[in-house]
């Protein structure tokens, strides 16, 4: 993420944070790290946000919103299960790769938050499995997917997607959206 | 991991390491901890390891050895690719869920590596997703899998077993084996 024009001042902190906390951890970052790497003396960062964890806090907070809405309408919409779980892992994985740094640090760093930001969370990640779970276990029983453990077929599916956050290169041989649906057919099939 | 009987003492400071720094991030372990952990004076603990980072240096050296050895034999084994995949995955599951610690560090911290030891874990790395590759390879030639990118599809099954270190509970519901035996099934199926 390269700082955009129509951003806010709080956006770019958070993008900013991201972008410094993926790259040195969250201990190893410091306010002076953040206020450096959006262009503000340090006092004036502190005029934005209190303390790094309340910004870890603030970073997460909605950073699954948007995603889960999506794919709740995808999920409760007309279709068959193949067609939905197909668009479900679609959007999901790109969500992933148009947010690298974001997940990166989500995945190495949540169990940094306050205990109350992290119930959140946690209850968001939770609501997203099960709706996956529940497009599987509807496939299951049409017998569209050959019938087994719904909720073990969901975390392979997410983990695929997932470790993205770990190979996929914006500049790469391949686009986001050409590898997105490609998972997708592997996840459905997966399921065959 | 627990203590157990017959560990020399570098394997218990190993296994205690691996714990604490899974717990609080390597940033956030002293060589206090890790002395604390594995119930030794920090004065003692310098006679084993002269560092933090060279401790977690030697915690990767050969992490991966054995697994990718035994990769290397199924993958080179008779069969068809549809077979040596699917013990392929197996393994590899299993291996993930055996060093759940050594895994979570390992893919949190890998960075933090002097650059000589990260440059040869990335090839460790780079030949076991080659293995997959060449099997996968070799059943979309022999029309067991559907062709397509199979660079693609190692990642997203590798990504698959790799998730494991963030769901996978040792006194879960399922048993390492039948989850490690499913998600090979899922794998296969997968290319299908």
């Amino acid at each position: 993420m390269a700082a955009r024009a129509g951003l806010t001042r709080e956006e770019e902190i958070r993008a900013a944070a991201f972008r410094v906390f993926r790259e040195k951890g969250y201990h190893g970052t410091s306010m002076q790290d953040i206020a450096d790497e959006v262009g503000l003396l340090k006092g004036s960062l502190y005029h934005y946000i209190r303390s790094k964890e309340e910004l870890l806090g603030r970073l997460f907070e909605g950073a699954l919103e948007s995603t889960l809405e999506e794919l709740g309408q995808i999920a409760a919409g007309d279709g068959t299960a193949t067609a939905r779980l197909r668009q479900m892992v679609t959007t999901y994985a790109l969500a992933v790769v148009s947010n690298l740094d974001a997940v990166g640090v989500y995945l190495r760093e949540y169990r940094e938050l306050p205990a109350k930001e992290l119930a959140v969370v946690r209850e968001r990640r939770r609501s997203m499995r099960r709706l996956f779970e529940r497009v599987i276990e509807q496939g299951m029983r049409s017998g569209e997917f050959i019938r087994g453990d719904a909720k073990l077929a969901t975390l392979a599916i997410l983990g695929m997607c997932n470790w993205m956050y770990e190979w996929y290169r914006p500049r790469g041989r391949k686009g986001a959206e050409a590898v997105a649906e490609e998972l997708a057919t592997r996840a459905v099939s997966s399921l065959g």
